[in-house]
């Protein structure tokens, strides 16, 4: 097999807060071969994820930072192009942790096979992905809701959001989406079937806003985004309400963290929780979560709405477009 | 019988914060006789907590304020005097929510019988009363310490504190305790046999101070003040950590809430929960629970300290005191 050009996205400085399109270079170099035990994968869609700000940053986080000149960390699905593993064959599809570029090398640790192979393999990136799967295990097993309890999702149009409000109406509960712009919210009643949805942008009292969309308040609240809007929400929790803490898309830094009203007040009063989780301490609930997904999307329960970018050379800029509220749907940059 | 002198504390004026002395007045008048399915109960000693500053406030809170004029709430540890309820018998010794008088009348309602007739009845109102069980249920239950874990509580001499502490011990976990004044430290560590206790009061770096007194950082939090105390455990919070909010006796002001840190980043990074809960809705654990801690005071493994104040004349003054620090160990009124 003659030498393969690999385009890599490289960390080239430390953004203060959002990572721009000049925080990153784009440097080719020639593909590694896999060596006993790895094999080679041909990246189809890159995941342009909002977890990504945390990764390039210094604050306490999960995982190091991405080094300077380090390949951007992200999720990616492709093809084995190559292998010296005896699980992974030549055209399996799969999904991994590949970074932003053409191909990676990879032992297998921490990959996905793609079941479904009557589905898109992007949407193994998205609601059939990590998006999917984040939405499934944050909403049904921290959350727990019952029928007829009413749920709450922060960045309800975006890749989790509109999968755990989709997820709450398949389980009998109310769902109100928390979104940015006519079009979006457009976007979470007519195609994602919010039972309500509350446009941020233009409402003057999202309090009152809330309450009319919540008329038997607030049993579950999955936050996407921190900030003024979850603190609107927790005005509004029910006793024994459930905070699901996923994202912090709305605060302007990650760290220090700026302040807001301290909320033991309302845990007390009304006997409830706030919970932090990180889908990758859940891979023994993927093959479950990931089956009931596909069966969701086939049959119509599960509508995924995608935001695919066109060339690798799309990817440096893409994280900030997230964060301007550009994107409807799940971005992902579609490598060729 | 001779119509007797019914003493009450009754609230004057709502406070702008903590109750002081001047908010109450003792007004004498009759008892009432109880009326069939009531008895009558002889108040011997008056608990003193500092939800008591929640319940005369406006603020939202899980019951509505105590009324202008109206008897102070408060838990309260008697004997009956005299009975129509069939469940109740003269001499039977009682805790429920009697008031800050010298006899209530009660349906029976949220009233628990005392069984050890071996141990003192102001215990009944701490370390075997709602203090204990709050310990009991908030540690164990809600924070479910795993033997060797460290276990850290702010106003760790506190009535709920101590027992805290005390219970982590018994459950093979490291206890830490936070708290203020060398008096405090001293019987943190003597008394209630804390692995380490640290001073809020002159620590200069509570961050340090806390590194070095949880080498094995911090699973379990029981928190009874939030504010800068808790700003400072959460920054060392272990993954899957878990924060049981209990009391807020830091904050200058309950409603609307002062500012700090937001917590979102802790709790998503570090996989972590925070969960507020009130000892009432647990009833259900209660005879289990006053069973161990019975069992745990006899045996010597669960000290308790008291701090009597002596004639209803000290109750009206007794709730600033607790927020001044005061007192050590859990105070009561006795009442004559």
């Amino acid at each position: 097999m003659p030498d393969q050009i690999n385009r890599q996205v490289r960390l080239k400085s430390r953004p203060q807060n959002v990572p721009q399109a000049e925080n990153s270079d784009i440097v080719s170099g020639v593909c590694a071969d896999p060596r006993d035990g790895q094999f080679q994968v041909r990246n189809e869609f890159l995941s342009v994820d909002p977890a990504m700000r945390l990764w390039v940053s210094e604050a306490p986080s999960y995982l190091p930072p991405v080094a300077i000149n380090e390949v951007m960390r992200s999720f990616a699905a492709g093809i084995v192009t190559a292998s010296r593993h005896p699980g992974y064959e030549v055209g399996d599809r799969v999904v991994g942790m590949f970074g932003w570029q053409d191909f990676a090398v990879s032992d297998g640790s921490a990959v996905q096979k793609v079941r479904g192979a009557d589905l898109p393999l992007s949407l193994y990136l998205g609601a059939l992905g990590l998006n999917g799967l984040t939405a499934y295990v944050g909403l049904l097993d921290i959350g727990d809701p019952k029928p007829g309890e009413t749920v709450v999702v922060s960045s309800a149009a975006g890749g989790v959001g509109s999968c755990v409000g989709q997820i709450a109406k398949i389980k009998g509960c109310r769902s109100v989406g928390i979104t940015g712009g006519h079009r979006k919210v457009d976007l979470c009643l007519g195609e994602f079937k919010y039972d309500a949805a509350v446009d941020y942008k233009i409402t003057a009292d999202l309090d009152s806003a809330l309450k009319e969309a919540c008329p038997r308040g607030i049993d579950v609240y999955f936050d996407n985004t921190a900030g003024a809007i979850s603190d609107a929400v927790l005005r509004q929790l029910n006793v024994g309400g459930r905070v699901i803490c996923c994202g912090r898309a709305s605060l302007p830094q990650l760290y220090p963290p700026p302040t807001g009203p301290r909320v033991e007040g309302h845990l007390i009063v009304k006997r409830a929780s706030m919970r932090g989780f990180l889908i990758t301490d859940h891979r023994q609930r993927f093959d479950t979560a990931v089956a009931d997904l596909e069966g969701w999307v086939r049959g119509g329960n599960l509508r995924c709405r995608e935001d695919i970018l066109v060339g690798l050379e799309q990817a440096p800029g893409a994280i900030a477009g997230l964060y301007r509220g550009d994107n409807v749907g799940k971005r992902v940059v579609r490598v060729r």
